[in-house]
């Protein structure tokens, strides 16, 4: 079941008018924006939006701000023709389909295309973009729709171009554990087809179930193993990409070292799909470890969380490859809403999980044992339990991956991923917490501690759009003070882009503009998304 | 003392006409280009060179190809004293110095700069660039002069805008281990300074003693421990560039994470100063490993070398920080030319050093020990020995380390340094000695194994332009045939530049010239390197 979370417009729009999704998807689609619905009720008209809209041109609000449609071409029906051709049976225009297609999972952004193109080869997504481009018509590039900032739905009319279809694995060298594939596969089976090959995906999301490896290389997304392998930017070895006018752009090298030339794919990955729609993916894949075993401690202040990370780091060295925390509100609703039960009795206001890897299972026992004797000698840990066996290592783990499960379940949910200097990056949830008592029903603060990347969450009765302006002025201010990121890896999107300035300089966001104008001057993919709009 | 190698160019003007460097000069620098020689010996005119020089350009041959000089400004005296009144003492034309910053240290490639600007801020390097830029005066930004392709010294007179005197370490943060400096700070001061605070700086490189921060980011360069801490792109978290019009572009995050917008650093990792002037980097040092040991191991085959990098990655898993590998030819130079004595009695094929750290030290000798005698007893090694102390562990590195050395008093060399599927990157040595067996003095391979990183060496008793051309289009034809890169770790620099299309699609390489007039639409940072001219 989705969570019922909506944005304020959508939010706005039911309340006024008590309309079926479909029938919002109706009337704000109409080619020639004409103000009447056509729907049953045909002599329902929209004030409010009649006003807004004049040919061709439309409004929403996303957040705090209002989007105004740019002036691309609109989907004819000789473009219809065109697609159903190319795409016999791929290119999709049921108003079930296309409802779907329309919203993300978390329902913050609900776009209004009128066509789902499924590519199989990247000859089609090709054709597709050199049409669009002359055309002027803007596209979409989706792949599992699990992102959080908005990033891979339409905002207004743009084409779809979904790249659930191209989910082959092209290539898989044993040798080297270089992994070679369409955008289109889902993480969770990419990491089935390397695990049986003694490899792993140098990544882990809570969304493996249904994210694809297209747009976790659009996103940059960080995750749980961020710690021990790194970024994508070092681990993706090679992509192809499709630019704006429809250029196949083949970087597809599997070396581990290439410095002819400025490195192209960077501009690719977490751009999201902004600068060209990737639709292969080279990936590293390192060995899988043999053991793994994990620590599950609770903590009495957020020092103790801080002096537990110092000493996993030089006791586990090398061997840690993930530490994650998160506080006792979180831990709460993980047993409200889930039913879970706490692994440790007793209730501590900081809980740490450390996983540690081996190529020598045989040492695990020894090695976790010693670290967790230490730091509860030292009296960072009060209490804690250890794992060695992967079914207890995966129930331990799941106490703090369902963690984003648990807050949607709690109500409204605000969502913030920031990243700051890790000494500090529980201050601003405290800090929040004290501020907006009286206005939140919750303030939960989970991570990645080794990264210092805070997933600050709010959750709310209802929605309030101005509560939420207030805690963005809030918590982006406060992360700007500190020279800390707005998006440590969830990326722009919609819902984020207007905060680009909080961590990023004018000037930089002024390259970013011509950047974006020279890889795709008539601005068709992807718009709305990453850069605000230009006022 | 420094190898006598030098370019087709200054070789043919040497042997041609008995010139001093510092006469080819003044000559060549002349602002008009006049063909008359300005020596004690007015009267010789270089007729060659006098049919080629119209006004305000030149030509030079480096390597196979003619260079053309850019219709850049010429330095006049308004020029000359803009610098010195923004940098007194630091707007250096005295012919000494110029003749020091005008040739790399291989001696490869000799420009005609006829001013080297010190500056030690990035306000100065800021109005640098405008005024250059306002000018149409080409730069080349300089940093150790360490690097292989010529990327780091003018070819004909640009303003050369050396990083030296910007070598302060602004900020260490201990608790991340995130180290702030400018970019001229030597890459070995680096290493001293946090290996004092228990962090390392995530790569190694033979000239660490001269090579500096900036050039080195500028570079992509990759060495020794690549397969530990991964490429640059990733460990460099922030940095601060000055662009081409004088813009100081600030990216200077602490942060391990930032998906806001596109990550406009990796614009400058990698392009060689041809987008931009690297003024300040922020490195990410992970903490120094408590306990290193290294096995030198002899092979009698290159699967022998294959299977101890397997047996490597499985038995050491995390803890393998280098894996090595180099012929029996390199070891024989290395005993005659530097006088080191074998490690291990009897000679192999191949030798191959393998680095394991550890946080537990007292761990070492057995994860080494076992690791020995594993690959002894299946055969891959025939001998070897392993060194747990740091003194044994640094005298066995020296064999490897100080392989370039030993080739450079072989002769002339010729370098390839390239990339290829590890299972068959020795393929290459074994086809260039069978092919030009008669022609060539030694045929030499090493690199790092667990990259696929070959540098491939020729040694030549005197400088052949026609072989280096011949080689030249073999070793290049052999790797765009089995898609490898032409430069793993190099760069193009100005040598290299013309073979990026074995490496790279003509599109790419059509990208990165709109990337490259975006940002610096009078190309005037660092002409001539990375990119081929366009024909």
């Amino acid at each position: 079941m989705l969570p019922l979370l909506m944005s304020r417009s959508l939010w706005n729009l039911r309340h006024r008018y008590p309309l079926t999704r479909r029938q919002i998807f109706r009337h704000l689609a109409l080619p020639n924006g004409g103000g009447e619905f056509q729907s049953g009720e045909k002599t329902l008209v929209m004030q409010e939006e009649t006003e807004k809209q004049t040919a061709r041109q439309m409004y929403v609000d996303i957040g705090a701000s209002t989007i105004t449609r740019l002036p691309f071409a609109t989907l004819e029906p000789e473009d219809i023709a065109f697609f159903q051709q190319l795409l016999p049976n791929r290119a999709l225009t049921d108003p079930d389909v296309l409802a779907s297609a329309n919203v993300d999972w978390l329902q913050n952004v609900q776009g209004l295309s009128q066509i789902l193109l499924r590519p199989q080869t990247v000859e089609e997504v090709s054709l597709i973009l050199r049409h669009c481009h002359l055309r002027g018509l803007a596209i979409t590039p989706q792949g599992g729709k699990t992102g959080l900032v908005g990033g891979g739905v339409p905002i207004f009319d743009e084409v779809i171009v979904s790249m659930a279809l191209m989910n082959h694995i092209i290539d898989f060298d044993d040798w080297q554990g270089v992994l070679v594939c369409e955008a289109g596969c889902i993480l969770e089976s990419l990491m089935q087809y390397v695990e049986k090959r003694g490899r792993v995906i140098p990544l882990d999301l809570g969304s493996k179930g249904s994210c694809q490896i297209g747009g976790v290389v659009s996103t940059n997304a960080g995750g749980l193993r961020f710690i021990r392998y790194g970024s994508l930017r070092s681990n993706v070895l090679g992509l192809q990409a499709v630019l704006a006018d429809g250029q196949v752009l083949d970087l597809m090298t599997q070396l581990r070292k290439d410095n002819t030339g400025y490195d192209l794919k960077q501009l690719m990955i977490g751009s999201e799909g902004t600068l060209g729609v990737v639709t292969s993916v080279t990936l590293l894949c390192p060995p899988m470890p043999v053991g793994v075993s994990l620590a599950y401690l609770g903590c009495t202040g957020f020092p103790g969380v801080l002096a537990t990370l110092c000493a996993a780091r030089s006791r586990l060295g090398e061997r840690l490859s993930a530490i994650e925390f998160f506080d006792h509100q979180c831990a709460h609703l993980v047993h409200t809403h889930l039913g879970l039960n706490p692994p440790i009795s007793g209730e501590f206001p900081f809980y740490v999980v450390v996983e540690m890897v081996d190529s020598d299972s045989h040492e695990d026992n020894e090695k976790i044992s010693a670290f967790f004797e230490e730091v509860m000698e030292e009296g960072h840990v009060a209490d804690g339990t250890i794992a060695t066996t992967p079914g207890k290592v995966k129930t331990l783990w799941a106490y703090r991956e369902r963690i984003p499960e648990a807050i949607l379940r709690d109500g409204h949910v605000i969502k913030y991923d920031i990243c700051v200097s890790i000494n500090m990056m529980y201050d601003i949830v405290t800090a929040t917490r004290q501020r907006f008592a009286d206005r939140i029903k919750n303030t939960l603060g989970y991570g990645h501690l080794g990264d210092g990347n805070l997933h600050l969450n709010i959750s709310l009765t209802t929605p309030d759009p101005t509560l939420h302006s207030d805690l963005n002025d809030f918590i982006y201010g406060w992360t700007a003070k500190h020279r800390g990121s707005v998006s440590a890896e969830h990326g722009l999107g919609v819902l984020k882009r207007h905060a680009i300035g909080y961590s990023k300089s004018s000037d930089a966001i002024a390259l970013m503009r011509r950047l974006k104008n020279m890889m795709d001057p008539k601005g068709i993919l992807n718009p709305y998304k990453v850069l605000p709009s230009e006022l």
